[in-house]
């Protein structure tokens, strides 16, 4: 029967079986120590003599658990038989033994499937795990659905420009850039629901942030007032991820030495028109200084309805401005949302007419949906500000960009 | 403060505020009567005089919770004031009001934002969105990893005929026929994965159950001893599913009259050699013979490696057959799964040495994987299997096939 390299202080005295990879090893001639890794953690195995194993070979390896000061969680594993499982065919061009990986990015992504299982890389995977969970039980507890809706799409959601497009049994179609219509449409249905899952944009541009394709968490509901409805639902959303990365994710939030935020009871909220920003957008410096000013969490509303989607409600008192919000969080964007237009006929407007590329999202319209708004917030992207991650791709298990496609 | 339908009847004598659909309305002259239809059921509203509220008016409606004898959970709504939130700038296509729809499904699907709104149709998505819940909830326990892989992909899954085709950025990519590769991968970094997500398959065949999209349960496990282990967590996930769905979708169980399956502690098995089939595959009928003989759960196992992908590891006695297994459910297959080859020689092998298109998933078995293996269950499928749906349409949102791209 295997035990976990975290249960093994609990067999002190005993003979138990260890399975892993191999991490790191030190022959010292008389004595050797193996540092095995498993999915719990690290365990030292102390043998006599040489040991031939080299990294990321997979043993099982049966021993006594003995009492040593010196060794990880006070424990170590003596006088081992190993059986080989499975033996690297060459040494792996980075060195998991490292506390921190020296190679250069590029390098940690080409070999992802080997630089991943670093400690420290994996442990923000383990925040981003936490963290759909957190999302799933909070909405689970208001009452909303889980929906799957589909990925392949007639026509672009946010705009034509950024979409991929693909041959659909000889007609084209584009991917899915968000969930945005579908979501909408199943308010008319379940009120309330959430979608984890990918979501596709054809980014031209190389930057630190922007993937072509990431994780979505989306959600969407009806029978608002307005957007703070909508701000309210997020900040719960938001506390209730940090809640179970505090609870599942504990061991990685101290090998990566994240400090949580608190979520506070009333998230601050500044509208656009008092930012002191003359553009229609914040730029990312606009971003960080209204943090430094407002606190880690911050949300910025009534941005210009030129730069939002067709779909979004104006502010009623000032229609140049929209009852919309981005989620601010230490310096970033990390949630966008906002009430979006409910009537047939101000769908109907806002497209000037040229709705025959919209038919089927505008169905629900046509027959009755009451207020809504939702929000989407980029799992990669909070995992990035969260871990301090100066780049998306370090919290992106295999990102896409404009050149990387593989692995 | 909104109260919702089925908390009416522990507000009797008081005076509250509805929301939602009207869903049917009888005008008799002196009296009307409005069912109204909102996120947790149908209340009814008697109003003095005459109603003009059509079919799938939005509304807020304030009035007296009065008990009756008549009213669906013995309440009813009387003097109401109405607030209409928005209003159908036509009449449905479908009769919402009917116990069941009586439309064809082509026209059931055209409509799919009005026709998921009926409670029937509606009902068997929240047996979806429970069976998420009891897949993650059983596999959390067992402390699996949820992962989030790309679904743009270089080379594809299973195989080349029915993978979708994209232009990435100028060059020709895939989209993910299934997890598979990056849940193997990540088994070498997590030990246990699971994703819920799209997959895509170009099938050119119109069937009832073969969909272009459809979502995948994928789980993945390492330090196996062969298939029987990822069997056994195969009999655990689907107790979750069902447990879940009892717990959390009990009253559409009730509306759509499903009996829950019983999974017994010991799921039976039989080995294909002794189905008494003499092709390479079990027929659609075979599968219904063997349930009708062994019961609503059963395992065959040892499929020929012949119609097996690549990365099947074979039995080691007799080659010719797999570590591989299919779990039918009520006579028809919803999983399949099986013990994977694990060293890198092995998949050289496999693959008659044309790795090229592979070296990204590759890598992992270079650098010492575990003997590991998985399974997948269709959603769609087993909803469908749940609920007696003839069509897998019936049980997807917004289907994807050879013809259907909208909505």
């Amino acid at each position: 029967m295997r035990v976990l390299s975290n249960e093994l202080s609990a067999h002190i005295g005993r003979r138990v079986t260890l399975a892993g990879w191999v991490h790191a090893k030190r022959d010292l001639g008389a004595v050797a120590f193996v540092l095995l890794r498993d999915r719990a953690g690290l365990a030292q195995i102390v043998a006599a003599g040489q040991v031939e194993l080299p990294p990321e070979t997979v043993i099982e390896v049966e021993g006594e658990a003995v009492a040593s000061a010196q060794a990880p969680d006070g424990v170590e594993l003596r006088d081992p038989s190993f059986r080989v499982l499975s033996t690297p065919v060459e040494q792996p061009p980075l060195e998991l033994r490292r506390p921190r990986l020296k190679e250069t990015l590029p390098t940690i992504l080409d070999y992802a499937a080997v630089s991943l299982r670093h400690p420290f890389r994996r442990a923000a995977f383990e925040l981003a795990a936490a963290s759909l969970h957190g999302f799933r039980a909070a909405l689970d507890r208001l009452q909303f659905t889980e929906i799957s809706t589909p990925k392949i799409v007639a026509s672009a959601t946010e705009s034509g420009a950024n979409a991929f497009t693909l041959d659909y049994f000889g007609r084209p179609a584009f991917l899915a850039q968000s969930p945005q219509f579908y979501k909408q449409t199943l308010v008319g249905v379940f009120e309330r629901v959430y979608e984890t899952g990918p979501v596709f944009r054809a980014e031209p541009h190389d930057t630190a942030r922007h993937l072509a394709e990431y994780t979505s968490l989306d959600a969407e509901l009806g029978f608002i007032s307005d957007h703070f409805d909508v701000m309210a639902i997020v900040r719960v959303v938001v506390a209730g991820m940090v809640e179970a990365i505090r609870e599942r994710a504990a061991a990685a939030v101290e090998r990566l030495e994240v400090e949580l935020p608190d979520v506070p009871a009333e998230i601050p909220w500044v509208h656009f028109a008092e930012t002191g920003v003359d553009e229609l957008d914040l730029a990312p410096a606009d971003e960080r200084r209204l943090c430094e000013e407002f606190g880690e969490f911050l949300f910025v509303t009534g941005y210009p309805m030129a730069k939002r989607p067709f779909y979004t409600h104006p502010e009623p008192a000032r229609p140049q401005y929209s009852n919309s919000f981005d989620l601010l969080f230490r310096g970033l964007e990390i949630v966008t949302g906002g009430q979006r237009l409910h009537r047939y006929g101000d769908y109907v407007a806002a497209l000037a007419g040229k709705t025959e590329p919209y038919e089927g999202y505008l169905q629900a319209f046509r027959y009755g949906m009451p207020p809504h708004g939702g929000f989407a917030l980029g799992l990669e992207r909070w995992v990035a500000r969260l871990t301090g991650a100066s780049n998306v791709r370090e919290t992106t298990l295999f990102p896409r960009d404009l050149t990387r496609l593989v692995p």
